[in-house]
């Protein structure tokens, strides 16, 4: 069963202005799929759609193979906010604790705590994500989907500017994610994490989704990633 | 002339740890060099010094000629921080009219306000700082490089997460910087960044320069620039 | 119904230090009480505790008559933290609307895009909050806290910093859910504020809860807040 | 001589809308002054034009008997920005020595490190100011300024959300400033500080100076700072 099916979908948030149509793609059950656009392109209306925060105009959305708007749906899939949206008034060991008791899972703390050394915040644990940097954060963010552990994240910006080696691990707590069978959607303009990790691009431009093909044939057809999008970017009119 | 020439630069917090280790390399005019290395390889302590803001303890630093402490060095050089670290309390223009007065430069403001149009920020000039969001400010940063132009501009992290259309406006930008001969040193993670703009990248790890090649040689042998540097930090020791 | 009732809270994030010993105190439905303490206090750990973020040891809370950690207590009160915590992907009308989802209120978006205005953001009701300046994230924390109307508000320092205009406004406001018979707990240090508006005051030090009395009480006695407030932080030993 | 003397100054950004209205006042050697007023009331283009961020252009401003401009005048009054605007780069003790470079103050960071503790942020005066809370930026700032004790020091709203302690401690430390001779102006619509510590007020609203009387002649006939403030802004029009 794919992790996310989206079909048809169509958004205008005034009835004149189409941000999104006609959009439809598949992620596969252990596929791990680049998300590109530049500004306005639609792609924060499309996660917001996915995640029923946006109600759906048209079109239809399964997560996991469930309605997008049912509960069931709901603990399928998490997200990862590009800017660091998490309670600053709980410590890490709480916020951890609460997604659990979201997603019903039952947090093992100590491997919790592991991970945090893992990514260089030793000991950081039982403070206050107030008390927090802003990579410390987005650790935090990842840390948290490692340990969840949903059939599919959103992971949206949050690797960007992360520490070298915090990335490297991450890189690698995806591959497993993925043999595990389950999947994950990159935001980034991060060409070269897409040209390593992405099984399959996709590339959306002015609501419209533009490229949906493999990584490979990108770079068979375009030379890189980044020549397609700026290849794109640079054609007037936009195609 | 070099644009930057550092030479065994030895730096350490307290006398025990060493943070640089006899470090030089040399930044020619029109040169654009990428910085690469983790968390605590030492390259902030290597940028605080050469902008004096650590006191040099042994070695040489001139920058564009002139020794590093002096004033006059002080004015060529200019540093994009990774943090928006900008005055919230002014607005874009009393901000970038106070660094023309530091710099000595007589800003042409409606092609400050033209540039803003350029990078999506149409109509903003005039705003507070304190309201842009974190994206506009890594974008105020870029373009009052870009107004000042300086013969060297190190751009820590600060296009990481901008969004596609500026990053690729920008790096038209710095290439026009390179072709008048200034020169830009690149703090990213971003390979493909580096692999696309990149004359040659500094690898510090643990405080040594492991690496000074050109872009070129780097992926002739490694293949690509992460697969040096994730290399090195598998290895066992590191080397 | 008492809005809130605590008995005998008493909590150790160790087993060794104690937190809150066995505090204990009621809100009244149409209410207005202050809440003061040190840092360390345990006046978060109180707040936790009474919004189940942190689990109850010891001691009993209900909310609106609810057990606290029941569905019913939940959708009873309303927390507005200190630190503008907003999910910036959301505009404010769909940060609104998913609260109005959350407590089953039906949000009159007119009205709501009235308050904004009200609170000098006219116009910007539906831009991302990323795009949101601090004091107007805060301001948007209160619009949706009367919008919700919920028996129970606890506001922690979010009237910090706010404009002039706007703290004289949110306490009309707060007057009125006051006057509804709904209630409000005030974290603040703006003693002056306190007075103006608070029926009574509870001062937590070191976990005890040292002063449970009405706010003209205390003038009576002290001359002011501050006095009764600095005069106990001045005692050596703290009583 | 005075610290501040203002006058006849009158501000517009365009040359239609006037800013400032021929505001003048006087802050002697020794006083405690406060500014309040409502957003777009002027007070931050007042205190831009104090500091030579935006030019002068009409009336005089002299800073301890300096034309406002010159060096001489910059290096007497230091402003506390109210969004901890602080190089996030730089640990605490990098930024207070840059300070002391800036002003000509040879630091002592032993002192600056006991201060540091006293206002509980024992430990942290070499961590990165990227890592520090919002909380502990305030009082970094309010460090800064009792280690370089200026004639004058304009506090913006840096009092505002301190923990208890901090503000009861700096509410001393002001104290002594002013004992010395030094003169402070607090933005603050903390009334009831304004009530314990300041000499007189200043009440700006639309660029016109409304008040500018003793803090205890404001208490005699309006009975509070906030009666004064809150029966200004209810008038209609306003007078």
């Amino acid at each position: 069963m794919p992790a996310l099916e989206v079909s048809g979908v169509t958004y205008s948030y005034d009835g004149f202005v189409t941000v999104l149509e006609e959009v439809g793609f598949t992620v596969d059950a252990g596929e791990i799929v680049g998300l590109l656009g530049p500004n306005g392109s639609g792609k924060s209306t499309l996660i917001k759609t996915v995640f029923d925060l946006l109600r759906l105009q048209s079109g239809t959305i399964a997560v996991g193979g469930h309605e997008h708007a049912s509960p069931a749906a709901k603990s399928v899939a998490m997200y990862l906010a590009s800017n660091d949206y998490l309670p600053q008034f709980l410590t890490g060991r709480e916020y951890i604790e609460m997604l659990g008791r979201l997603y019903g899972v039952a947090v093992e703390h100590t491997a919790a705590d592991r991970l945090f050394e893992t990514f260089s915040m030793a000991g950081r644990y039982d403070d206050l994500i107030e008390d927090y940097s802003h990579g410390m954060r987005k650790k935090t963010q990842l840390v948290s989907a490692l340990l969840m552990r949903r059939p599919l994240t959103i992971i949206d910006e949050t690797l960007n500017g992360i520490d070298i080696e915090a990335l490297h691990r991450t890189e690698k707590e995806l591959a497993r994610l993925r043999a595990e069978g389950r999947s994950v959607i990159l935001c980034t303009h991060d060409f070269a994490l897409l040209e390593r990790l992405a099984d399959r691009v996709l590339f959306l431009d002015h609501g419209v989704l533009v490229t949906d093909a493999s990584t490979d044939s990108v770079i068979d057809e375009h030379g890189s990633l980044s020549a397609m999008v700026f290849g794109h970017l640079d054609a007037e009119p936009r195609p």
